[in-house]
């Protein structure tokens, strides 16, 4: 019996395809009709896809059955730390760092004792205009959860 | 010759007359006239205060001199790996290591080779009302910077 | 200003306290009318208490107004690796790197894509006789929460 | 000779033909007449099978003998750190860190020195239904066991 | 009110004392009555002695009430890593790593699926007189639990 | 040229045809008349063994001389963390964190300043027979070597 | 579908090339008309090269389309720490560990509350002929970003 | 007798005065005729220097002769890891991530087998005006060592 | 009672006054005559002394009883890691991770399967002058043990 | 193209070439003419050879050009950190982190600040007979560096 296909190596079949046909991922959220962050996030690795959603971006990369099953299996998510010392990643660690302790002080200021969501959580990605040097403005967005027993 | 306070003590002697005069970060933030996720992290002493800015809300909590003094001071930035395990700072590390390498892909995507700043860079947070439960929307906003030799 | 007593300090003052006048966990729990895991836990420091329950608790124990400013403090919350070690808490840790995985899967198959909450979450502990041997029972019942953009 | 087909390669087996046939671990689980979340750990490496058990869960899923020879193993039990940072598996983990010293306080006080077993030990999961939201409820039961000399 | 004194200060008074006093290890089992390595592991922390245990150790030694309060205490047990990197500890953990997979091995062999328990448990210490050099014989003797469901 | 067979790859073979056979450790090390631990030790590839004794294990095994020339050559010894956390072999960890200073102070005391060697050392294991349940006895002998200039 | 080439294989196969061939990372540097530490960091795989730049190398080191691709792709930057180990490079990190302090001291107190940027930035490496020996000289030159909300 | 002040207190001590009496670096530097680098690192505590320069900075900060004992001992090197995470020091450790197997494969190609010394070594710190902002350039001038036998 | 004082605060009182009075590492090795490393690592705390040699230095650096008491005590051996970072030191670990393979092989070739004892074990220390710079020569001289069952 | 063959690899054809011919590091460091522990350091994969130096003990070895290839190239050093846990190599760590600070504190009594060079640097062992057992002499010798500005 043929193994199933990893999530890692669906990912990984998934981005050669995208970039040997020039496609960005922009185009690929909307031709699933799913957000941006989310989309990307899913076919990197970290979200399972339905098997109509799965099934719908092979048949626009043109990949087979086999990368379809993959992207639909339930993933282990997280990077390994290696990733997460990339540059581009790594500022976002250091903000963390620097403003980790604040965020929670006024979490609890303004809502009370709890947590702000990262399952009940969206994320946007969006390019701000500036005079100075065009912005990456990020939004985090999840429910908050209060301690309740 | 009596030494500085040191940042962290004088972020602690902050925090005690914070608490027992019952004031918020927001009142603190108004009164200086400065951001409220800046002022919370610059108290908690992640940034230099202006000797003004220091002056002035040591006034408020009446706290003296040194205190003042220590706010002042240049910081050695940044949050022990033990405060960073807390629930509520937790999921800010979570979700990053969920859609960390997906806001790395589509930076290239959207702005070319480069990162966030996270030093010309701002934190806003706020609570959006939703039936649902509220939701707690925080902002990251930074200059993009690309690779320039 | 004297500075307000921290959390940890504060539980140390109870600690003692509770063993000098020789009273069980389940005492502060039934004085409090609180249940008796989240009491334990938040008198070693992991829970914020109202006003009146930390002074409730305090009046007990013949402790102070400054041990009861201490337990009304929002925590940090977690505990350090060398204290996780103990064996009686390691046992714990252990059967989560056999079951986890298994936990995970069923979670998934049952519910959904999604976890089980440890914000909206409740532990019991039971002593169940047993001819073999008596055993211990700990109940852990959390809201699920499935991941939704 | 051929090399015996080690534990994690015959789980990898067992969760491919397990996903392509639609099978969830309860059907495997009532299948053997094994409870669930010991017949899931197992399946996934964490217990060794008997042989006929092996064999029976290979015949149903229409596996080899080598699969089964590798289910019969007498496993290396533990899960990597890595996978043991995926959220819904984290969520344990950091209820640990919150709750852990509060158990060990209680099991201290109601059964003496000593720890709850690891090895003479069961764990359950069950939905429980409710208005807020169904729940993850999880038990951990396992056999006292006192510092005995 | 005056904390309870910590089981490691109390642990430091004890063998400052017994320094003082020059009496041995042995001299203090034989005391109380207790077994060698038991009570050496119990006088440096690692296990509660009963109150009479405790004060009949501190009337020998010319120790205080806050002393024997301190041994009576229930431990977090466990050492650091940087204590345990001493040559003398150290030759037990480099015997581990060298034989322990042998002794899973045998104990899986002799006993079935299982480990030995380190609760139910005791450890003996004797010289052995040898020509080429005396020898140190470590008897480890601990109850067999199988894993049981 | 064919490379040498690896220690561990000869390892893993006895391993597989050692199952296959149904052979026990304590067949192997009767087989050879050597000890039972340091047979098993040897054979997971934590000692070399002789010329003559890995051929001899070779042929009872059936197994070629590519197998024979592993178990010959000069190990790396040592066990991986991930190995030393699987539960049979932790408990020997816990014993020593436990116990570790303790038997320290109890060798400086009957021997002086010096170790326990564990390359002059052998290790035994043993049933003994209890009605409270048979007991895993482990000895360990090694010679007392002084610190000397 | 034939993947890309990842950048790392592609890497190997410029550093197999450049020596069969001869050719020093000046000569590279020198064909692609590029900073020489820029193109040495690029084809060790730490930038991506424009198409025409990968292409061109490609022809020079008579490589093929698929390496001139892996060229191109976006890097995931940084290095193992097995790597950092090397004695060259270490030399960096402990020459960091002395001076790193002193610099972020200087550079608040020329510029102001900031960093010098690591990307916009550029490094060049000299000799500089010395009669007690030649020198290497390093220079690294980055943008100043002063903290700016 | 005074046990002689540590490194770190003395530099302590230095850097309250420096600041309360308001003056730079540069000045302390200008002061002893020493380089700017090497001074504020060895006033950090990273060199001892002579009684003579010890005394002259001490006076000039009205220091007494305890600071200046302590800044003449013999120092333990280096910066420990939360330190070295602050963002202004961390850039340098992220550059030398993406430029550190670059820079090794240079020297080996431009001089051969060895390194760049940290020790007959000199760093420069300056400021270069630029349009698009000033920049900080930074020089490390170290005599090459060849690997020689 | 007064606590013993440990080895880590009499090895300070001893460095305090050797450095005060001017004293030499050679001249107190020459005053107990004791071998020179020996007497160095023995007074920064890692060997006991006896009482005739601790109260000898102690007289000659005109130190209490208390510290002679320290002195004699038998330490809890190693160094942090953070002090064997020094540059100083790091170049012996530097060495190790360079040569120690080839040391494990050669003693294997030449002695067979064992290793050198750092128990029964002598360092020494010497200058060797030479034109190009004298050199430090460092002779480790320790017994060879065979794995001996 | 066939890619280069590592470092690593050629090493091992090495080791598998020498251990099948019988030969010793001894005969091999003989018939290149070059000192013991470079020789076998080298041919671990720890320095590169000169062409010459790698043809000619790959025409002793019977070993082909791409072996020969191998042992050119410019390693990586260093020594990952499970292999430096072998019993063997782990008595040198432990003798350093015995003796580290005492050599550092000589070599700045002796030689002044500076350090001993790990590349200006050879190593030499040796068996020496004594009745009480042989000794291996390991003798490190490297040239004194002071910190030089």
């Amino acid at each position: 019996m043929i193994p199933i296909m990893s999530k890692s190596e669906a990912a990984a079949h998934v981005e050669s395809a995208r970039i040997r046909q020039g496609r960005t991922w922009a185009e690929l959220a909307e031709h699933l009709g799913t957000p941006l962050v989310w989309t990307t996030a899913a076919l990197l690795g970290q979200h399972p896809m339905s098997t109509e959603q799965a099934r719908s971006v092979c048949d626009l990369l043109e990949l087979g059955d086999d990368v379809a099953e993959g992207l639909a299996l339930q993933p282990g998510r997280g990077t390994p730390a290696e990733v997460m010392a990339d540059p581009t990643i790594y500022r976002f660690t250091e903000a963390l760092s620097v403003y980790g302790p604040a965020l929670k002080a006024l979490i609890h200021e303004e809502f009370g004792d709890g947590i702000m969501s990262a399952i009940n959580f969206q994320v946007d990605i969006a390019r701000r205009p500036d005079p100075d040097g065009d912005r990456v403005v990020i939004t985090l967005d999840g429910k908050f959860l209060d301690y309740r027993w």
